[in-house]
Formats: C-alpha cells, sequence, structure tokens
C-alpha cells in the first residue's frame, strides 16, 4: 500500500461557516527554564506573546538599522523577489530571507541568544521558517488586517502544528499612534478557520494589499474576541522586541504620523514540524517566503 | 471711493516654498477665568487643546448615541447633503448641521456648558460655524491627513482670523488603536501656508479621502514639528471632550480595531470673525459645511 491519507487538524480556507476550534496543542513545548524565567513563560503560554525589553543595545540598533538602509538602496536587493515595495511610493515594505542577504543579519539571526530562547519555547532544535526586514513608512504606511500566520502558513506552506513562533525586534520606536503591532491576547488557544478557497499566487496580493480577501477570520469572531480580551498594542523603544506565537490573531494599523517604523521580523520553527505539502493551496509559496531547506538551516 | 483692498493675515494655498509664519493673534480671548479655570486655560493657551473628563453623563452618551443612529438610519437624512458616506460601504460618516436636524442636538450644541466655555476662550459672543456627529466604523474607517482646520476655513470660507475653536465629544471610547485624534501641541503658534491652488468644489473631494491633494502642511515642516513636539493622541472614555484650537496641526489613523468611533463635533466661532468672502477659493462651501447665517445662530 503506497497511499496514505494525511490528517488535517486544522482545516481552513473552507466554504460555509467558521466555527472555531481549540487549540489542540500546548504553546510552549519545552521543560527548560531559562533563558526566559518562568513568569516570563507563564506570560506567553497565557497570553501568546511576550514583550523583551532591551534585547538589542542602542549601538546595535544603529548598525542594522543602516544595514536596512543599505540593502534597501541596492539596486540588486530591490530588484530581487526577496523585495516587496510599497504599492503607491515604491519604497521597499519588506525584504525577505535577510539571512541570505546579510552577514550581519545571519550572525543576530542564529546567535544563540535568539536561538536559545527558541529552542526552550518550542521544545525541540529549531529553524528559520521566514525572516525578514520590514519598513512602514510614515504618512500613510499600509495597514495590515487580522489574521493568524499559522493559519496562512499552514494553509499556503504546509506547516503541520502551531509549533513557531515569530520574533519582532524594534529598529526604530513603537509610538502607539505609528503602526505597531496589535494583538489579541490569548487568541492564540483558538484557530480560526477562514472561509473561500486560496486563490493561486495569492501570496503576491495577500503582502501587499491592506485588506486580502481570503485568510481573515470572520468580523463578528474577531468582534468577539477583542471584546472579551481586549486589544495590546506593542509599545516600545528601539531594540525592544516581542515574541508572539504563531496562531496570535494580530494586525497593525496604518501610519499617518511622520515617524516610520523598522523591524527585523524572524520566524522560528521545530525541526519536527517541517513543512509538508500544503494544506489548502494548490501549490507551496515561493522559499524566500517559506524555507523549505531546513536540514540545511537547523544545523547552523 | 468705493473699491476696498482687504489684507490678508495667513496667505495660503500658494506657489512657491511653503515658510512657516507665527500665529499673529491670541489663542485665548477672553479675561474670564470660568467656567475653565485658570490650569486649564493656561494649558489650552501653551497646547493648544484641552481634555475635558466627563462632560457627558453615562446617560446622556446612550441617549446621544441612540439620536445619531437614528439619523443615520432616516432615508432622507442620508440622502441629504448633508450625510456623508463612506466610499466602500456607504456607512454614514459624518453628518453635518446636527442642530438643524435634531432638536437633541440643537439643545445640547446651545447649551450654557459648551457656550459659556466658547465664550471664556473667545471673549465674546459666539455662534456655531460648522457642526457635525462623526462616525469611523471598525475594520478599516478611513485617515484623515494631517491639517489645521483655520487653514481649509481661512482659504475656502472666508474665516479671517483664528478665533474659533473645536470641541469633539466621545459618544464612544478612544482608545489608542481605534484612530484617535492626534495633535501635535503647540502646533496651533506657527500657521503653515499650504502648496496649490484649491480646486473647484474641492470639498467634494476633501472629505471624503485620505490624503487630498490640497490643504496639508508639508511631509517636512510636519516631521520637524512632530520632531520637536511629539504627538498627543487624546484617548478616553465615552462621554468625554476635547476642545483644539482652529489653527491646531491634527489627523487621525485609519480604525482596523473592531471598536467603532462615534463623537459629536462643534465648531464655535466669534460673532467678531464672522466669514467673508474666501480667501483662496473660488467660490465659498456649502453652508451645511460653513454656516453664514451667523447673525440668526449667535442670538440662540
Amino acid at each position: 500500500m503506497t497511499a496514505t491519507v494525511r490528517t488535517d487538524l486544522y482545516p481552513t480556507r473552507i466554504t460555509g461557516e467558521s466555527v472555531p476550534q481549540s487549540r489542540i496543542d500546548p504553546t510552549v513545548w519545552g521543560e527548560a527554564l531559562s533563558p526566559l524565567d518562568k513568569e516570563q513563560l507563564d506570560h506567553y503560554e497565557s497570553n501568546g506573546y511576550l514583550v523583551l525589553d532591551e534585547l538589542l543595545s542602542d549601538e546595535e540598533v544603529q548598525t542594522y538599522l543602516a544595514e536596512v538602509k543599505r540593502l534597501s538602496e541596492d539596486p540588486a536587493v530591490r530588484a530581487s523577489e526577496r523585495a516587496v515595495l510599497e504599492p503607491d511610493s515604491n519604497q521597499m515594505r519588506s525584504l525577505f530571507e535577510v539571512e541570505k542577504v546579510s552577514e550581519l543579519f545571519a550572525e543576530l539571526l542564529h546567535s544563540p541568544r535568539l536561538t536559545d530562547i527558541a529552542r526552550q519555547v518550542l521544545g525541540s532544535e529549531v529553524y528559520i521558517h521566514q525572516s525578514r526586514v520590514n519598513y512602514k513608512p510614515g504618512f500613510g504606511g499600509a495597514p495590515f488586517h487580522w489574521h493568524s500566520d499559522f493559519e496562512t502558513w499552514h494553509s499556503e506552506d504546509g506547516m503541520p502544528q502551531p509549533r513557531a513562533f515569530s520574533l519582532s525586534i524594534s529598529l526604530t520606536a513603537n509610538f502607539p499612534f505609528n503602526g505597531p503591532l496589535m494583538v489579541i491576547p490569548g487568541s492564540h488557544k483558538l484557530f480560526f478557520p477562514t472561509i473561500g478557497e486560496t486563490p493561486p499566487d495569492y501570496h503576491k496580493e495577500s503582502l501587499q494589499v491592506a485588506s486580502p480577501s481570503v485568510g481573515s477570520p470572520d468580523h463578528r469572531h474577531l468582534t468577539r474576541m477583542a471584546d472579551e480580551h481586549g486589544i495590546a498594542q506593542i509599545t516600545g523603544d528601539a531594540g525592544s522586541a516581542v515574541m508572539f506565537d504563531s496562531n496570535m490573531l494580530h494586525g497593525s494599523n496604518g501610519n499617518l504620523s511622520p515617524f516610520a517604523r523598522s523591524n527585523i521580523f524572524i520566524v522560528y520553527n521545530s525541526v519536527e514540524n517541517t513543512l509538508e505539502a500544503p494544506f489548502a493551496a494548490v501549490k507551496p509559496r515561493p522559499q524566500h517566503i517559506s524555507n523549505r531547506e531546513f536540514p540545511s538551516v537547523s544545523s547552523t
């Protein structure tokens, strides 16, 4: 017998009615009590996110900002598939796979101060599922609609379980008014199937527009969750960071203030949770958005 | 001799370079120390805005919210020139001249608890230059770009001096993340001429789009002002209010949160500052946006 039937624990991109399901998997997979202490782990487990103040020194922030600027002005980088430009201004909005185009970023993303946290939380060796630097300009930087990353990674990339998290390291100050990350605390414990089939090459739309046509939960679910749990806006100085569970409902407003926002964004995934065929898309998203070279990366 | 030459103390909608000018006029025109006390007046004078907590009781908030809902569902009101609908959803974004369509609002807007403040600050009898209720829906309510109201009222309505202020009374909670008012404290003391001629019937565009083509200061001026003075986001409970000088630089982000925002917005102007011919537009904006019936209104 050669055919196997795969069980989908988190069906999404469905037709009909979206019924929220309980998360089957843990949020914290490891047992260790360092580098994060018990209080930090507990906060992360129950809320789905954790703020890490002063992760980078002021000097490091300046170094990485200069590197972002250098990359954003490099014609070869701008022309590559890794770069996402703002529809209106042509400014670079995101650059993917930063560890492949920058030695500085490669060193940071593979450094034990980050990977030790990832191993602790995910309870295994880890690798980088996705990385990028984001730049949200002032005077109109675009919003990102509410979504769970895991919902996308599961349906479009074939990630089996929510055994991954994002770490967003701020290179600029996050004010309440320049479009910082908003999360709904506790929302990582429910999975909200979304309605509608994934269109072909959908990432080309979903990474550029504020209200993608599929992949966002019902407004009534979002409203109920926000009524029950509130919304936490993650503000803080340059150099601070926030880690959040792959299944966290999050989004961000536009930025009409003059103050741009820039951050380094890394997704660590467990080597026991590597990608399979997409669960709800015709073909996987490209390599630069969704890393499938895990064996080589996990060994670094 | 019949011809007179009018002096324009605040030239704007110009060609060439925008050079900020100092405000010639006072911010507080009266001498009285009530209903606002000295501390409140000083705050208003130096910052250009003042928060008034618990201006309305919870019961009043409920009453006015019900009245807003009633008006927004009234087909005659929706069809009138006074109503501005959201471009995408057709929801009512603003309704002007609320004191003309609602006895409840007429009573509130002419009540001494509001007009006494206006008389105190403007140092004369006052009248309503403009009124509206605003409704900014959740899940994508539109942003308003940075501007000084006086810059518009001067150029398009013919208001001679910045001897007016706005009072925004919240009917819903203002969170940092649902697109509340942002102001640049102290910016009311400078006048920023804007570049470009006022297009004909420009209010039809400027009231609907996030980044109107004229009437907003240079980004470099805005950046410098925000760097120097910061940005204050006005948050607070339903029933709280904020008054701000007509020449204050202000704007608001979009609202991707599920929480709608609704407020009552009133502009009080001094009867010694009534409208003339527009200073930089072919014809005045319509009556419902820019009241020219001041004698009858000032006597209420």
